[in-house]
């Protein structure tokens, strides 16, 4: 009997991003949209919501687990989760298209294997 | 200047759980809004799926960030996230939740820091 993994979460930490973008919901909404099917996950829903603060929340479900992000503008900083199962997704895709996007000044990612179960 | 922590974030794996628990949406859904409700979150909004081979994914955005679980009942393995914000909330008590409702006969908890800024 051996083990596997189902799933890989990227816990992503991005600091130094430009306050406007951090603050832009339909920004938020267009790179998680982007990063599912960068990744070729499949969408089955998403919420959003705007802080009074200016911060944005966001997270689409997907067949493979989900995608979260949430803002910081008064920091720069965001918090990125793309936690994808299935040998054919590369949750490394999807977090080049929040690279791209928001332009962070330095990240920080942690790559956690999630469910090692018997086989 | 200091630095402080904006969130923390339980990254949980549950092993040998009950499958006919993990197949149960609603066992899901109310055990995400008792998490939220234990350690005194605001509720902003939750997207639900069900999936055909049984598993159940589920997410509550909060205004302190997200609570997911996703489910698979051929593992008896449920992931579940609990990531919040504010000095006030302790994630932990949201855990105690989900523990309650799954009896899981292992359990592997990890606790991150996100969002190290200076303030």
């Amino acid at each position: 009997m051996g083990m596997k993994t189902l799933g890989r979460h990227l816990v992503v930490e991005m600091y130094g991003c430009r306050s406007d973008l951090l603050g832009d919901l339909s920004l938020a909404r267009k790179s998680l949209n982007e990063a599912v099917e960068a990744c070729k996950a499949t969408f089955m829903g998403e919420h959003y919501t705007m802080f009074p603060g200016g911060g944005v929340s966001g997270v689409i479900i997907i067949a493979e687990s989900h995608i979260s992000i949430h803002t910081w503008p008064e920091h720069g900083y965001i918090a990125i989760d793309i936690f994808t199962c299935g040998e054919h997704i590369d949750p490394w895709k999807a977090y080049e298209v929040f690279v791209k996007n928001y332009s962070p000044s330095r990240v920080n990612v942690m790559e956690i294997r999630r469910g090692v179960v018997e086989v």
